[in-house]
């Protein structure tokens, strides 16, 4: 029994912007990355590979603003970061102001098993990443258009956004990236882990860290309780230590992971905070909760059949056969 | 009523080698601090105020380690963080790889308030810092020769070290830096509020970020439930979210703060942890719990009375009279 759930961000497009064939592209790309995490666990990988796998294949896809697609600073540059946690251990990675690591979810996961440290950041962390045989790329590789003209377009105002506040103004495309991205997983061992990455906000201010990096915030996994990963204004998250506070609920109140994980979203209005997260239990039961339109998001639960979602309605696919 | 508690580290030199002049010393610089802090308080400052202005002392002496006396990086250079969290508004406020701003905590606060950020770093957070006039100061300011001798005994090793692993090695003096400082405080509105400020440990990576710049890792406050500031291998309090979890235990099992600090500095032991904590809650109850031989700390509760303490007893001091 293992289950998967992944999120490309809460900034979904506005459903009235939203075209059948822009629909059908995000749609077939979280079935893909499903399939990565799926592959995974169903040789009998642990979570914390399964998830790994995943978040670099999103970090891949320039559809989705981690890695390759991700937001630009409104000093013009990307700042990208990545978190990655073990359930069983509780040891935890975080990889943060990363402009040319290709991966910022490898990089946190060595930083998690090759350190005895939690969170590395800057210059130093990019050095490590070379000494670990990372590949980095040049800063050219991160580049959309899409993502740049988004950040042009607010530069010299004090806003940042999450895609959806960007995108209606931009011109249709399959280019758009859209939000943080994350993927949480218990394996066949009942081991939890749980992993997001980001390349944060459109003209977010240069040296800005956001939920993704931060343990207890954006990222938590404990065998006892939950794996989580959130999406959002980070800031938010933060304040709440959000992804913490699911787990505490589930250990201390008894709850349920679903309604923890909604709770803990209907708390965001209290510090003006958007977004979502997914969740998974050792009984491989899923979360999905958002206070936003949307969420691109997926699922693979104990039945063995895929399902992706942007709004309301989920769609389910054939059983995966990897 | 008001109430404040302060620690300069769990990293107190042991007993063993603790002469009664240097004990002298730290109770006095332990005293003082907490006369700034009361100072505020009982002007009918505010919780926030009276925090920022006991670390800015604490940072500002360079017996502890933090602002002038850090610990050195294995590059030789100072690496700094600090936060700070308003129990009533959940904003918070955190800056970290700092190198050359005074008072990493009037950093920390500014971006709580004059940013929609809650964690900004690096070089663009000391742009920041020059943007709102704080004062920067040439690399010299930060060094002491025993911080920066300690860090080449352990170079070329992979130890990092709270200062008690590493004082034992060096000729006495007064001028030894002893770890994390950080301040909670409840004013007279029942306004809680928190923060923590490091130079880190020794001979750390450098890019390495620590609990002092982590919410809901090394600092937490919400009116709800307490304010808290941690000390101590960084690692583990990130791991376990340290100070949200205190909070956690009082909001969802109605835990009492003493017993819920000490659980949770009791679970560090599950993820190899060392250090402690100060809290405070909205009664003007004190806490402050620890796993190693002391913690430099002191602290007036709603009598009065500053109390000093570096191992077990405490020192009881006249009333403040500010």
């Amino acid at each position: 029994m293992t289950s998967l759930a992944i999120h490309g961000g809460a900034g979904a497009l506005p459903r009235a912007e939203m075209t059948p064939e822009r629909a059908e592209t995000f749609h077939g790309a979280l079935r893909e990355a499903l399939g990565v995490g799926q592959g995974v666990l169903a040789a009998g990988g642990s979570s914390l590979d399964a998830v790994e796998a995943t978040v670099a294949w999103l970090e891949d896809c320039p559809l989705f603003n981690a890695g390759r697609g991700s937001a630009f600073t409104r000093e013009g540059v990307n700042e990208m970061e990545a978190s990655i946690m073990d359930g069983a251990t509780r040891r935890a990675g975080a990889a943060f102001l990363l402009r040319r690591v290709r991966n910022p979810v490898h990089l946190a996961r060595r930083v998690m098993e090759h350190t005895p440290l939690v969170a590395l950041a800057g210059e130093a962390a990019e050095r490590f990443a070379v000494e670990q045989g990372l590949k980095l790329e040049p800063v050219e590789y991160f580049f959309t258009r899409e993502r740049y003209e988004a950040m042009l377009r607010l530069r010299g105002t004090d806003q940042t956004a999450l895609s959806e506040d960007v995108v209606v103004k931009l011109p249709a495309t399959d280019q758009e990236a859209s939000g943080t991205v994350g993927a949480v997983a218990v394996d066949a061992r009942g081991n939890l882990a749980a992993s997001t990455s980001s390349g944060g906000t459109t003209n977010k201010f240069a040296g800005r860290v956001g939920q993704a990096a931060i343990i207890g915030a954006g990222v938590y996994a404990h065998n006892a309780t939950c794996a989580i990963s959130c999406t959002g204004y980070g800031e938010a998250f933060l304040r709440l230590a959000a992804a913490h506070e699911v787990s505490a609920l589930i250990e201390h109140r008894g709850f349920e992971l679903e309604r923890a994980a909604a709770i803990v979203i209907d708390r965001l209005r209290e510090v003006d905070g958007r977004g979502g997260m997914v969740g998974v239990d050792r009984e491989g039961r899923v979360a999905l909760s958002f206070n936003t339109e949307g969420m691109y998001r997926g699922w693979i639960g104990p039945d063995g059949r895929p399902h992706t979602a942007i709004y309301a309605e989920a769609r389910e696919w054939p059983r995966a056969q990897r």
